[in-house]
């Protein structure tokens, strides 16, 4: 039996979403509790691998057991008991034996977030950064995103992946209270590339780039030209989503 | 030369406002910073008491100083870099030399936050509270608060105030996102009051109490008949008023 876990979880004490030899990850933290709750060893699949410091609000993974669960609710309700605090379960679905958790998810939404004044009430949850931004101009730069396919210049240098193609619907600065809200949504993300758009949109709000050398930064495939990271702390990812009827 | 001190606080790991003998109190710990920085001893007085773990989104204090304050933005800088985190300074501005912080603060508003579900995003900052609830009812008792004038029955019981005397202008419940709050607003508060009120709403909430139960203990005057506290992390001070033109 497959069944989907939805999860969320604050990744400040996180050495990110993937199990490492050393360090505290998400799955190791959740597979864990599972088999101590399931009396079996558990092997879980995440959508998205997220990074050290890096949060989700919503993430999904699945795991195959050999014997269904009864009380899905019950077991949510254990689970939440046994985890830390900085890691939450929301719902335990049953799917289809196909349903891969990476392969299947059809999009991924971030958030990047930034705030202007220290906050008591967001530790690590947000990138203090205090400079004046031309957020017109950013989203200017960031309009551009939706018109190209490759986006090696964002990726960091040693990856494994095939392609550094993905399609982004969505990429839009906005005020949100406090908070300047980045909005970024594609099929698919490279590694470390939502943090190097944004750190490359900063110097785009500074007036250290032009729109046109952002455009030149997308076209030249290059890493070295783009803008160092954001930080991990003002990143989260906010949804993932699958073909309807999947969960 | 007064200045009034804007702040905001987690009061997660703070003894409470007041400085003690022993802990790290918001007050002491503020009054270092300022005292580093201007290198001179400074007294602080904050216009409300908060209680270990209770937190400040809003919260007023007043010094006094020899020399005037020459570049106030720059205070306000130095002395958040210096602060830890979970303490903030949001402005600094100078007043007359009988503004006090405490007695000239005309209302308080509180608000008291309620989350069904497990939230890795507000560690401490919510009471994590599941039973279903009647919020109809529990707002029906809340507007009785507006009707009477002495809250004896909410007020801790070893404490030096002359009267237990208190105008509460507001006093509702709303479902505010995933978050169930409770707003009082009033000219002052009794140590323990919100705390007291909730804890005694939440039963009214349950059905273990009746809204004329809830009048009855309002009328009786004996914190004995009222429920247990709720919480501390639950509290959040969110503003304090002064009358117009003082600030």
């Amino acid at each position: 039996m497959r069944y989907f876990i939805e999860l969320s979880y604050n990744g400040t004490h996180f050495i990110g979403w993937q199990r490492q030899r050393q360090g505290r990850s998400v799955q190791q933290t959740l597979e864990e509790a599972l088999a101590t709750i399931l009396r079996q060893p558990v092997e879980m699949v995440g959508s998205s691998r997220t990074d050290a410091g890096v949060h989700a609000s919503q993430q999904y993974a699945h795991i195959d057991l050999e014997a269904a669960i009864t009380d899905s609710e019950k077991l949510v309700y254990r689970l939440n008991s046994l985890l830390p605090a900085d890691l939450a379960v929301r719902r335990i679905v049953p799917v289809a034996d196909s349903v891969h958790a990476r392969f299947e998810a059809n999009h991924r939404r971030y958030e990047y977030r930034i705030i202007r004044h220290k906050n008591p009430f967001l530790p690590q949850q947000a990138y203090l950064y205090k400079p004046d931004l031309d957020v017109e101009r950013m989203n200017t730069a960031a309009a551009l995103l939706l018109r190209y396919e490759d986006f090696e210049s964002f990726s960091k240098v040693h990856t494994d992946v095939k392609t550094f193609h993905c399609t982004i619907c969505r990429a839009e600065w906005e005020q949100r209270g406090d908070l300047l809200v980045f909005t970024v949504q594609a099929n698919r993300f490279l590694r470390g590339m939502v943090r190097a758009l944004v750190g490359t949109l900063l110097e785009v709000g500074l007036g250290k780039k032009t729109v046109a050398d952002f455009e030149r930064i997308i076209l030249a495939k290059d890493r070295k030209l783009a803008g160092a990271q954001a930080p991990a702390q003002g990143l989260f990812l906010v949804e993932v989503g699958y073909p309807e009827g999947l969960l």
